[in-house]
């Protein structure tokens, strides 16, 4: 019988920490969202009380699998349980769990609380009592407790005994300033089951600052610690936490662990761990990064002649674990053949049928290979790579023409000798051989200034002659500019998604060193994509 | 007495590997020089032969006090070692040493080079004592090393003997697809030694798809190998190779290794190995992760209220090695997380000294908290946050003000009947009573438009009187732009990064729902922020 291991994901805590990092209440739902799904215990949310936004994210959270966390910290001295308010925020957030951090350094407690020894270990044991008697699953997060083991090991280990005590459900030793290595952490977790704390209430939370986390928290596993903290793509302060991207392909794929240990994340789950990733990469806005294990674009991308001749007589030569249990794609630079059957069933996801062999597969594979050097992103922009092959295959509809826009943004006192801003576009096209001037501003109800893109989307769909009904219930719903590197020099590209009434959502991208000409090439995709999927109806 | 480890880089080999990296001759030559200056024990400078580059790199080398390797591969079978003219291309190269790369997997053996397991055998034993008998230090990289021993441990054993009974120097154990995990890795190198392979014969090289080559480095020092093999930031095929930039300082400062172990690394040049990993990054035109472990800009970053006012302190309390040590520094930006003690250290840095429980921290903290609700990111924009520290103290000059501007962009057909776009901005600033317009477009030495926010950038900096000469020698260096979510609704926020003729560097902020809006106030800020600086010894 394989043993459980258990899961907790610290993202929208720890992660929060990562310099840069500012989740939004709405990116918190959409992150707690795909940890569930993915089958994580643990989700802790964040410090209610805190900040505003902690607290917000715990009001409006929906139900999960996973069991909500609230993190805090152990009372302080002077007062009881019952009497500290910042305990209290966190027991009002009302989750079924709460993590609360303490001291088990004696160093810190004297130096940084300025507090007695036993003045701590009372601290912990009330607060975790306190909890516990509120009926909520208590986790202990010992702070500093490698380095407080190593200076104190006695006074570290009465400071857990008193979580455990008191009815703590796991207890937590945490790397927190990342400086144990894993050969390290082994010894220390095996002193402390020696010492009469149980495996199965133990967990481990490390930091990357030796780049070591991952491998900290495996020995941590192997010297019988049952619980992993950690983050997605490994998130967190200064170097970041350990990170359950890596760690659950390896629990669940790699000997010795897999067969040996099972965790909450099934096989079907574990496929979906490279979205999962990328997703939190575009909550952050951030540029994926190619070499991250498993998930990577570069994870299974075989560039050296020789290895991608021998993947193709057997992957197993040069991959350890086949790319589509984690979700992601082997990828071989030289291969013409991997390329186009890739190629076709991506087609094929658009509705276009090409027979293999077709030449147009080949131009298509060229003229994505140009453009996406030149900083396109069709892995993303899927309505433009639609738009591409169409116009590679003879089958894309011009539509109208543009004949030219003009965008404007003035700055300046109004009458009232307030500083106003006023963005106005003219957008001129030409549909069935008439031509059509279109002027738009961009105030919103409430009298601000959208901007210089929102007024030029207004006037491109304000009047497209027949087609303009096609595409009255489209708006645009996002909007992500990222500086790149188009050849040699830096462009600006921009990836727009767009929706209408039926439900439908469609993303479209447009690179140009000038960002409202990217802007503007996005946008007309996204009319364009809209047309070729409604406008045949009627023509 | 200390043990000596021998550090073995393949930077400009294997790092070469990596998807989207190809290094010039005077890169490796640049690169090959940091190295050799950190004191890394062997270069391996590329495959001889295998491209021009390559080649070329070894005609052209500097004598160094590394032992400069030329990389290749054992002889083919039906051959002589004398005869084969890839090992020539090798041993041409002229080096002091060479690292052959072998098969010890039978299957590999059998299946991808299709010769009986004797024959390859022969074909390292003759190939090694070929090198040897040329005068050569040789080493022999024992490809898929792991996976052979755990399929066939004899064969791939008697492989290894083969190596060492020619003569090789080092026997350079292989995890060549990244599968194995430290605990496996130490377990087969304790195996290997038993064996009849002495310690202090052998390397290690890892690769990090399971997130883990640092860590399996060390379990195979921890095991007796005395060679380490990895790269300047763990560049390398897939998810890369073990990165030396992590392992130096961890071999060099921390426990067990410090003090049992010494390197060719001196403390002088451990000291400038961040700026060593950051020039790799200005090679390859890619910006520094900031979460790198040791040389990352968030190594020392200390975003928690609680964990910088500990630091402020002691820092030992969350920094487990001296920034300094590694040419690194600690950072304490501002965040809503952070508490008072976090914000003094933060002006201190600034240059501005504020009493403790001073009234105007408390309407700094609330000021920054408000804004970063808005959508601001103060901890990445240092020099917005300065500038708003010191409006609340009282302490900002205003230098000029901004009456109104106006920025269009039209795109239209030129009078060869090609589509060209046009930015054009005015801007209207009065400085010492005086009005100054000034009008600017945005067209590049190559005749292509860079968008509105670069003519705006121009003619803000295009006439400011008596300032002119301070800001002529600042420019833009990186922009960057994300919609989130300011209050209840969407905002764009876009962060500028400037720099002057002083080489100092700076980051502004600026959030509006118009992005020109939002663009400007970070463009104003980071005027105003380069005259705080500069415009006072003129006054």
């Amino acid at each position: 019988m394989p043993e459980r291991l258990y899961l907790y994901d610290t993202t929208l805590r720890d992660g929060q920490q990562t310099q840069g990092v500012q989740f939004s209440v709405a990116e918190k739902m959409k992150i707690a969202k795909a940890l569930d799904g993915l089958g994580i215990d643990h989700i802790e949310g964040g410090w209610p009380g805190a900040n505003p936004t902690d607290s917000a994210f715990f009001d409006e959270m929906a139900p999960s699998c996973a069991t909500m966390t609230a993190f805090g910290m152990t009372k302080r001295a002077g007062r009881s349980a019952e009497n500290d308010d910042v305990l209290a925020a966190v027991l009002n957030a009302n989750t079924p769990a709460v993590c609360l951090v303490g001291k088990t350094h004696d160093f810190h407690v004297e130096t940084a609380l300025g507090i007695t020894l036993e003045e701590n270990v009372e601290n912990i044991r009330a607060s975790v009592a306190h909890c516990v008697a509120q009926g909520r699953e208590t986790l202990f997060d010992a702070e500093h407790f490698f380095d407080g083991y190593a200076a104190n090991p006695d006074y570290a280990l009465e400071c857990l005994r008193a979580a455990r005590d008191a009815g703590a459900r796991w207890i937590v030793l945490c790397d927190t300033n990342g400086g144990t290595l894993p050969y390290g952490i082994g010894r220390v977790v095996r002193a402390v089951i020696e010492a009469g704390i149980p495996g199965d209430r133990l967990g481990i939370h490390t930091h990357n600052d030796t780049e070591t986390a991952v491998a900290g928290s495996l020995a941590a596993v192997e010297a019988g610690a049952r619980q992993i903290q950690g983050t997605l793509n490994g998130l967190g302060e200064r170097c970041g936490n350990a990170n359950l991207v890596s760690l659950i392909p390896t629990l669940l794929l790699k000997e010795p662990y897999a067969g040996r240990y099972e965790t909450g994340v099934s096989r079907d789950a574990l496929a979906r761990i490279t979205q999962v990733s990328r997703m939190l990469d575009d909550v952050l806005n951030r540029v994926p990064l190619k070499q991250l294990a498993y998930v990577g674009a570069s994870a299974f991308a075989h560039k050296a002649g020789l290895h991608a001749s021998a993947i193709l007589k057997d992957p197993s030569t040069y991959e350890h674990v086949d790319p589509a249990s984690v979700g992601n794609e082997r990828f071989i630079p030289m291969s013409n053949q991997a390329g186009q059957s890739n190629l076709r069933r991506r087609l094929m996801e658009a509705g276009i049928e090409v027979a293999p062999g077709d030449p147009a597969l080949a131009r298509i594979l060229d003229k994505v290979k140009a453009r996406e050097n030149e900083g396109y992103a069709y892995d993303t922009a899927q309505a433009s790579f639609e738009m591409l092959a169409r116009a590679e295959l003879g089958q894309a509809a011009e539509f109208f023409e543009v004949k030219r826009y003009r965008v404007s943004v003035e700055r300046r006192k109004n009458k009232y000798d307030r500083m106003v801003t006023l963005s106005e576009a003219v957008v001129v096209v030409k549909i069935d051989g008439e031509k059509k001037l279109s002027v738009s501003e961009s105030m919103d109800e409430t009298g601000s200034d959208r901007g210089p893109i929102n007024a030029l989307s207004k006037a491109l769909g304000k009047d497209l002659g027949r087609y303009q009904e096609i595409i009255d219930d489209m708006h645009l719903v996002d909007f992500k500019v990222r500086i790149t590197q188009g050849g040699t020099e830096a462009v600006t590209r921009v990836i727009i998604d767009s929706a209408d009434g039926q439900g439908r959502r469609w993303s479209t991208v447009g690179v140009s060193p000038n960002i409202v000409d990217a802007s503007f090439e996005a946008l007309l995709d996204a009319v364009r994509w809209k047309l070729s999927r409604d406008a045949v109806a009627l023509a």
